[in-house]
């Protein structure tokens, strides 16, 4: 994401949303909400706000938040030399979350494709997560997921990160860890 | 733990304590709330409220209630076959969490070891945390932690959690993974 003003301003309601649903960020932490577009440029359509608590060479703990509707692009975690590839839980805290991974297609989906995108997605296996609920996505299982018409908040803990090893479905995103502006 | 209504008590205020700091749970893992009192039959003094989300053989996440000035007995995780012992974060989302971890003791510390069992409390090195403070603990590092005078939740991140090989510094401790009364 480039353009200091959009990153500044979905940080805001990022952080407002996170608030809302009872988490407490330190100022500091605020200001370094990572505000992802995978390179789409239409971030209230295509995005991910993302802070991350902790990210080591064991296990890693994010809080992911949703704008209504937004969808995180379908991807997948591959094996990156030793490490089996990404293991991740979502739990839901705030909103509802429509998941959708490999397997029978779910018949009249939630989700929506986001539009013009519509040849990028592939696995239609919808799981609908309310707060409370969870789910975990084992390695290289292509996933996406899309918040339903009120924003929403994910906790995510899981196995190491190394997002620039993900592989996106759609051949146009990329997916580099942002600079955050402070 | 033993005696049915006292669990069932402890988990209602448990339960009561995360609502409050807007943690959803599902009526499931409401009536599964472990309530840890380490054999030492003094729960409001020495004990853990512990809610597990995910415990895998890569990674683990829990949320932990502590009662007002309740205390979590001195420990340590140590390696175990292949595992060289858990590594934790934890991050406070609400309350006082006052956290003794092996270091320069710290003159005039918040924390009170529990009247009765000063001999098995050897590490005062103290770091107080706050709602979105987090500290991460290095594996085998003998450490305890105690509420303020509020009660307390603190999320924990981990690599997996192994309690039955937990070694407590008080040779009276019994960590045997409760077995939960719904």
């Amino acid at each position: 994401m480039t353009g200091t003003s959009e990153t500044k301003n979905a940080q805001a309601r990022a952080a407002a949303i996170l608030a809302d649903a009872g988490i407490v960020l330190t100022d500091a932490e605020r200001a370094r909400i990572e505000i992802a577009d995978f390179g789409l440029g239409e971030l209230e359509r295509s995005g991910l706000e993302i802070v991350v608590y902790e990210n080591n060479d064991r296990y890693c703990a994010k809080d992911l938040v949703l704008f209504p509707r937004q969808t995180c692009p379908e991807h997948r975690h591959p094996p990156v030399g030793d490490d089996p590839g990404k293991r991740e839980t979502f739990r839901v805290r705030k909103g509802t979350v429509l998941l959708c991974v490999e397997g029978d297609p779910t018949p009249n989906p939630r989700a929506v494709v986001p539009p013009g995108s519509e040849a990028h997605y592939t696995v239609f296996h919808e799981i609908v997560l309310k707060p409370g609920d969870q789910y975990t996505i084992e390695p290289n299982i292509r996933h996406w997921f899309q918040a339903g018409d009120e924003p929403a908040v994910v906790s995510e803990f899981s196995s190491t990160s190394r997002d620039e090893y993900d592989v996106f479905t759609d051949p146009r995103i990329r997916r580099v860890p942002e600079s955050q502006e402070g």
